[in-house]
C-alpha cells in the first residue's frame, strides 16, 4: 500500500456556514476517501478574532493572517464562506493566481466581480466553484454549466430568496399583511434584523446576475439588474391575484431576447398551475426553458447551515477529483458572448394594475382610452362596487413595452378621476 | 493560430433520439467550439440498414459494421442511442476497454449491466456518461454524482415514466377510466402500441435501479426492484384518494434503511401538498432527501427527441472537456458499498385498502380485529352507504411491514363477509 494521498484545504470564515462545512468535512471523512481516493484535511481556518471560541472547531486551527494560507504551499483548496466584497476579492484573486483552487459561497462577490475572479482562475489554471452562491443546496450552477449546456437556454426564472417567499406564503395562505408576515419571519429567523437586502430584491438580484452570466455565456453584473422588492405588496393584491387565478411570488428572471439579455427581480403574478407557484415557505426553485430541454425546474433549500455547507462540500469533492486527475480549470466562466443588457424600460411585460377612481360615468372609458393611446391593451378588467363615490378598478394588461406602460401610468396619475394607484405588479405570460 | 482540434465521434443508432443528437451536433457546432475549444465531428453512424433514407442524416455516414468504429483510432467518443441489451453491451464494453469514451441513453443496459460497463470503463480509464438514461432532460445523474455527493442521501423518489403520469393525470383531472386514458395516451403518441413496459412499471424500475446505485453507492439491478403497475387503478380509487387529500402517482422509490436498500415501483397516494403531486401530464420529476441538503426536487421532460438528445449532448460536451484536459474516467460508478437489497415484504408502508363487505352488524369490528391481530393499525376509515346489502369500506393504515399487511389481506380474503378487494395502494408518509 502506497502512502495515503492527503489534500489540504483552508477555510475562510467560521460563521454558520463555515461551521457547517467543518462539520461535514469531519462527518464525511471516510466517505470522501471512498469517493475520491484522497483524504481531505482542513489545516487552517481564517477568522477575524482567533480568541473567540467556536463550537465544533478546534481553536488551534484558527489563524488571523491571510498570508499564512497564501504562502502555505501545502494548501491546495481555499474554501471561502466569510462573505462580503473586501477583503474576499483580493484574497481569492491571490489564491487563484497562486494556483490554489477556490470554492466560494459568496454571491455578492460573484455578482459584481465574477469576471475578475474568472480571469484569475484562468491565469492560475484553477477551479472556481460556487454552487452554494445561488439557491443553496439546489444544484443549479453545475446543471447550467454542464447538463443543460446543449440546450440553448432562453429563460431562467426563479424564487431565489427564501425570506421573501416565506413572507409571501404567509400573506397568501394565512391572509397576513406584509408587516405581520415580516415580523413572523424575523421571529422565526427567516429574516435578518435588517431585512433590506432580502425584501428589496437585492439578494435575488445578485443570484439572477450570476445565473444570467452562466446561462447565456455573457457577463451580467448585479448593477445591471433591475430590482423591485415586495414591500408594496398588500393583502388586497394577493386576494385579487387569487381571484384571477394567480399567486404572487418574488421572481428573479433573465431572458435571452433579440435585443439582448433581460435581467429583472420583481414581484410577479404567476398562474396557479405554474410549477413555481407550488414552491412554498422558505423553499427556493429555479425554472428554466431551453430550446432542446424544454421546461425544467429545480427546487430545494436555498439557505440554512447544512444545505449551504453541503453545496460547498459537493464543490470541494469535485475539486479534489480534479486535483487528483490534474484537470483543474476545465470549465471556464465561458462568457464569450458580449450581449447587451436591456434596460427594464425596453423589456415587455404584462401588468396587474389596481387603482381607485371617482365613480362617475365615463371614468373607465377615460382610463381605457389613455391606456390604449399608449399601446397598453387590456386583457381583463374588474370594477368593484364603490364606497363613498370611489370605485376600485383592477386591470390586467396584455404584454406591453414597460416604457409605454410607465408613460400611461404617469398620465393616469395626473387625471382628476384617479384617486390612488394601489398596486402595480407584473404578470407572467405572453 | 494552431491547428483546430477536432474530436471525432461515432453514433450507434439513427432513430428518433439518434436523429435528434445529430441535429444538435450540427446546430451547436460553433457553440461547442466556444464552450470546449474543439470541434465535434460525427464521422460514422451505425445502423442496421444503411440503405434506408433517414431525414437530416447524410447517407454517406451510415455504416453497418461495428468493427469499423472499434478499429478506427480517430474515434474517441461512442454515442449509443440504439437501445436494447445486445449487441449494445458487447459493443460498449469493447469501446471502453479500447479506451473510447462512452455516452449512452440505454437504461435497460445500465439497470442490468451497469457494473460490467463500469468495470470496462475503469479498465480503459474512460468516461461512461448516461444522464439521458434516467428522466431524459432532467439533470439527475450528475447532481447525484457531484452536487449532492456531500449530503448522505436517504431517499430518492420519482415520477420517472411520462406515459403513466399522463394516464394518471387524465384519470385525475378529467375523470377518465384507465382504459380510456390509455387509449388517449396511445392516440397522442405518449404510449407505445405495446405499453407493457410503461404501465407495468418496468421502465420506471430500470430508472430507479440506476438512481439507487448512484445515490447509495451500492449496485442495484432491475431484477432486484419490486414493480407494480397502474393497470389496476380505477377512477373510484382516484376519487377516494382525493377525498382523503391525496393524488395517485406511479412512484419509483429507493430508500437507505438500517436493513439495506429498498427499491420499489408502485402506484402511491401522495399528499396533495407534496411537490411530486403537482407534476402533471408527461412531465417527470425526482424528489430526494438527504441529511445535509434536506428536500430537493428536479422536474422536467423525461422523454422526447430533443430533450433526450440534449441530455446526451450535455454528456458529450462534458466528455470533450475531459478529453481535452486528459481527465477521462475521473468519476467512477462508485459502488463501493455492498448493501443488501430488501425484499418488498420486509419494507414498511402505509396502505389504502378499499373493500366491499356484507353490510351486517359486526363486519367492521371483525375486519378491524383481523387487521389488528396482524399488526395493521388503522389510521383512517370511511364506510360508505351500502347497496344491495354490500357496504364499501375504505381504510388507510398506519405504517406496517408489508408482509404483515399481506398476511392480513389473505385472511380477509377468506372471510365470508368480504365480497371484493377493490383497491390496494400504498400511501406516502410515516
Amino acid at each position: 500500500m502506497g502512502q495515503e494521498r492527503i489534500i489540504h484545504a483552508a477555510l475562510l470564515g467560521a460563521g454558520t456556514v463555515g461551521s457547517g462545512v467543518y462539520k461535514l468535512v469531519k462527518d464525511l471523512e471516510e466517505e470522501i476517501i471512498s469517493k475520491t481516493g484522497a483524504r481531505l484535511v482542513v489545516d487552517k481556518i481564517l477568522v477575524r478574532d482567533t480568541t473567540k471560541a467556536r463550537e465544533g472547531i478546534p481553536s488551534e486551527l484558527l489563524i488571523d493572517r491571510w498570508d499564512e494560507i497564501l504562502n502555505d504551499p501545502q494548501i491546495e483548496i481555499v474554501i471561502e464562506v466569510m462573505g462580503g466584497i473586501r477583503p474576499a476579492l483580493t484574497w481569492l484573486e491571490e489564491a487563484l493566481r497562486a494556483g490554489k483552487q477556490v470554492v466560494t459561497a459568496n454571491k455578492d462577490l460573484l455578482a459584481e466581480y465574477g469576471e475578475h475572479l474568472f480571469d484569475a482562475a484562468e491565469a492560475g489554471k484553477c477551479d472556481l466553484h460556487f454552487e452554494a452562491a445561488v439557491a443553496g443546496a439546489i444544484p443549479i450552477i453545475r446543471p447550467l454549466r454542464q447538463s443543460l449546456v446543449a440546450s440553448e437556454l432562453t429563460e431562467v426564472m426563479g424564487i431565489v430568496n427564501g425570506t421573501t417567499n416565506y413572507i409571501l406564503t404567509r400573506m397568501t395562505e394565512d391572509g397576513m399583511g406584509y408587516e405581520e408576515a415580516l415580523a413572523l419571519a424575523t421571529k422565526l429567523g427567516y429574516a435578518e434584523s435588517d431585512p433590506t437586502a432580502d425584501v428589496e430584491g437585492y439578494d435575488a438580484g445578485r443570484k439572477v446576475a450570476i445565473m444570467a452570466s452562466i446561462a447565456f455565456n455573457s457577463n451580467v453584473t448585479f448593477s445591471q439588474v433591475y430590482t423591485e422588492g415586495i414591500t408594496h405588496i398588500t393583502a388586497e393584491d394577493i386576494r385579487y391575484a387569487k381571484e384571477f387565478g394567480y399567486v404572487i411570488k418574488l421572481i428573479g428572471m433573465t431572458r435571452l431576447t433579440e435585443g439582448g439579455v433581460e435581467v429583472k427581480v420583481h414581484p410577479m403574478l404567476l398562474p396557479e398551475q405554474h410549477p413555481l407557484s407550488t414552491v412554498r415557505d422558505s423553499f427556493n426553485a429555479v425554472f428554466i426553458h431551453g430550446e432542446a430541454c424544454d421546461d425544467a425546474m429545480f427546487m430545494g433549500r436555498g439557505a440554512g447551515q447544512l444545505p449551504t455547507a453541503s453545496a460547498v462540500m459537493g464543490d470541494v469533492i469535485d475539486v479534489m477529483r480534479n486535483i487528483l486527475h490534474h484537470s483543474c480549470g476545465k470549465i471556464g466562466y465561458g462568457c464569450y458572448r458580449n450581449l447587451p443588457v436591456k434596460s427594464a424600460e425596453d423589456t415587455v411585460s404584462r401588468f396587474f394594475l389596481r387603482i381607485q377612481v371617482t365613480d362617475k360615468p365615463g371614468a373607465l372609458a377615460n382610463i381605457a382610452g389613455i391606456l390604449g393611446n399608449n399601446d397598453v391593451s387590456i386583457a381583463q378588467v374588474v370594477q368593484k362596487r364603490s364606497h363613498d363615490g370611489v370605485a376600485e378598478l383592477v386591470i390586467i394588461t396584455d404584454p406591453v413595452r414597460e416604457k409605454h406602460f410607465n408613460d400611461a401610468l404617469s398620465i393616469l396619475k395626473g387625471m382628476s378621476v384617479l384617486k390612488e394607484v394601489s398596486g402595480v405588479i407584473r404578470v407572467y405570460g405572453n
